[in-house]
C-alpha cells in the first residue's frame, strides 16, 4: 500500500524539517495533538513571538482552480485557532493567475469568479471579515510591485530545480515563483509584521524553501512553516482532482456525502464474524483518520479506536460516525454561506491603492 | 570603420522587413524622406487605416533608466507628427520594471522617480498632455493582468532564443518579454484601437516579432512597425551609456553642446588646404549626419552637403550649424520643460480603475 505520508517523512529526514512532537510547546489545539501537523520549520519562534504579543500574521494560500473540501479542514481550522486566540490577522493570497498560467482553468475571467466563490466560502467558513484578507492578483495587482522586487532574487536555474518546469512551459509558470514569495512577503512588506506563519501541505515546501531564501536574499525575515499531513481520499489514496468522488466537498448535499462515505476504504475483516474476533486497523480505516484528524477529540476518539480494534465497533459503524460529523459540519458551513452577502467578503478583498 | 547600419541592413535582407523607400504612399514627414527611417513592417496597412480615420494609435516606449538626447529625436518627432495632424493618441511605456530587473537602476523607487521625471520631460517635448498616456509599470499594475494573460502563449524556450537570457539570470528579466507584449497590446485591449503604430530602433526588431506571434496567437492585430537608424555617437560610433559624451543630451547646457560637438567626428581633410581641394565626405560626417537626420529639410540640406563636397564649406562650419540647431532646439525644451507642471504629467499617467 502506499505511504501516504512519505513525503512529510522526507521533509523529516531530508530537508530540515523538525518533528512536531519534539516540539516543547505546543498550542492547546487539536491539530497539534493528533498528528494532522507533522513538522515545521521555526514554528517556535513563531509561538514564542505570538505569546508576547508581537506582530504576527497568517499566510494561508489557495488555488483558484478548485473547490473546498475535507482535506482543507485541519489547515482551516488551526488558523482559525490562531485568529481566534490571538486576534491575528490571516492573510488568503488565491492565486488566480497561477490558476491561468497553469491551465487549470479556462481563462482569467473563470480565475477571478472561482477566486471570489472561495473568498465568500472561507468567510462562510468562520474566518473573522475584520481580520482576514484576500489577496486576488487580478484584483490587488500592486502585489506584482513586490513579485518583480524579489524576482530579481530568483534565477532561472533555481525555478527549473526547484519546480520542475520545462523549457517549453509558458514563461507566466516560470515567474509565478516570484509572486508566491511576493504573497508570502506581503505582511512584512506592507504591514511591517515581522512574524508570520504560513501551514502548507508537504509538497509545498520546496516552493516556501525557495521564499524562504528569497526573504534572507531581500532582506526580509523568514517566515515560520507548518507542514500539515494530505488526509486520504475516500478510497484510501491520495486524493486528486481526477477523482471527485474521493473527495468530500463543503458544498456536497448529504446524500452525496453519505454515498462517498458509504464507500469509504475500511480497515476492517471481510466477514462480521472475523471482526468480531480480530478487530479492525485504524491505521488504513479512512473513517477513523478522518475522525481522529478532524473531529474527534482525543480521549473521545481513543475510545472508539479501543472499541474498533477489539472488533466491538464495525466499519459500518465508524463510517456512519464520520457521515454524520461531516454531514453536520457541512451543513452548518452550507447555512452560514446563505448568510454572507458579496459585500462583506468585498470588504475583504485587498484593492489597489 | 563600423556600419552603423548593419542592424538596419540585416533587418530588410534576413528578418523580412519591408525597405522604406519601396512604399509608395509616404506621410509627408521628413522622417520619412530623409532616410532616417530605415524599414517597417505593415506600415503600408497601418498608414492607409489612418488615413480612412480608423481608430489609430502610437506605441512608443522608453527605458526608465536613461535620459532623453538628440538620438531619441527622430522617433519622438515621427510620432509627433502623426499626433498632431491625425490627432491619435499616443500610449508611452515607460518600463521601470526592466529597467529593475535589467539593474539598470539602483531599485525600484529610483525606477519609478525616472520614469516621471521622464513623463514630464515627453510633455516638455511637445506631445500632447490630452492625447497622450504614459505606461508607467509601478503605477499601472493592471497592465499585469494582460501581461500574465500573454506570458500563457511564450514559453521559455523562445524566450532564450530571443532575448539571449542565460538561466543564471533572474526570472523578472525572463518574464519581462511578457510585459513588453502587453505594452503593445494595451491599446487594442483596452480600448480597442486595432491599428497600433510601433517605431523602434533595430536591436528591438526581434523583442517586437515576438510580440507580433503572440498578437496573432492571443487573438490580436499584429501592430506595425517602423524601424529607425540609430544615430553615431559623437566619435562617429555606436552610442553608449558608457560613452556619456558621445550622446547631447536634453538637459546638457549651451556650453557643454558646443563642446561635445566641437569634439564631433569630422568628414574633413587633414588640412584647410587639402579640404578646400577636395572637399569632405558627409557620409561620415557627424555634423553632417545629424543635419540631415534631424533638423534641416532636404533641399537646404542638399545645399549644404554640396558645398561641404566641394571643400565650399569646412567641419568646423558644419560643426557650428550643428552646435547653433541643437542649441537652439535644446533650449527650446528646456524652457517648456520650466513651464510643465507635475498635475499636467499626472493626468497623463494611466491609472489602475
Amino acid at each position: 500500500m502506499e505511504n501516504l505520508y512519505q513525503d512529510n517523512e522526507e521533509l523529516i529526514k531530508k530537508f530540515g524539517a523538525q518533528p512536531l512532537d519534539k516540539l516543547s510547546d505546543k498550542p492547546d489545539f487539536i491539530t497539534f495533538k493528533n498528528g494532522i501537523i507533522a513538522s515545521h520549520r521555526d514554528f517556535d519562534k513563531f509561538f514564542s513571538a505570538l505569546k508576547k504579543h508581537e506582530k504576527c500574521a497568517i499566510l494561508s494560500g489557495l488555488n483558484a482552480s478548485g473547490s473546498l473540501h475535507l482535506g482543507h479542514k485541519a489547515v482551516f481550522d488551526t488558523n482559525l485557532f490562531f485568529q481566534k486566540k490571538y486576534k491575528i490577522p490571516v492573510y488568503i493570497p488565491i492565486s488566480d493567475d497561477e490558476s491561468y498560467v497553469a491551465g487549470k482553468v479556462k481563462d482569467q475571467k473563470q480565475a477571478l469568479e472561482n477566486s471570489k466563490k472561495l473568498a465568500k466560502e472561507l468567510i462562510a467558513y468562520g474566518f473573522d471579515p475584520k481580520n482576514t484578507f484576500f489577496i486576488i492578483d487580478q484584483i490587488y495587482t500592486n502585489i506584482y510591485n513586490l513579485a518583480i522586487k524579489l524576482s530579481k532574487k530568483i534565477n532561472y536555474s533555481e525555478i527549473k530545480a526547484t519546480y520542475g518546469y520545462k523549457p517549453e512551459e509558458n514563461i507566466g509558470l516560470h515567474f509565478y515563483p516570484a509572486v508566491q514569495s511576493a504573497h508570502i512577503l506581503f505582511p512584512q512588506e506592507r504591514y511591517k509584521i515581522p512574524n508570520v506563519l504560513v501551514p502548507i501541505g508537504p509538497d509545498e515546501d520546496a516552493h516556501i524553501r525557495i521564499s524562504r531564501d528569497i526573504a534572507s536574499r531581500a532582506g526580509y525575515k523568514k517566515p515560520a512553516i507548518l507542514h500539515a499531513k494530505f488526509l486520504p481520499g475516500m478510497d484510501g489514496k491520495k486524493m486528486s482532482t481526477s477523482k471527485p468522488n474521493s473527495a468530500i466537498f463543503l458544498n456536497d448535499d448529504e446524500k452525496t456525502i453519505r454515498k462517498k462515505i458509504s464507500k469509504a476504504f475500511s480497515g476492517g475483516q471481510k466477514t462480521i464474524e472475523e471482526h468480531k474476533k480480530f478487530g479492525g486497523n485504524p491505521e488504513v480505516d479512512v473513517s477513523c483518520i478522518y475522525l481522529k484528524s478532524l473531529f474527534l477529540d482525543e480521549k473521545k476518539y481513543n475510545q472508539i479506536e479501543a472499541k474498533y480494534k477489539k472488533g466491538e465497533l464495525l466499519s459500518k459503524d465508524l463510517k456512519q460516525m464520520f457521515a454524520n460529523e461531516a454531514v453536520k459540519f457541512i451543513k452548518q458551513f452550507q447555512n452560514n454561506l446563505k448568510k454572507v452577502s458579496d459585500k462583506t467578503v468585498d470588504k475583504c478583498v485587498l484593492k489597489n491603492d
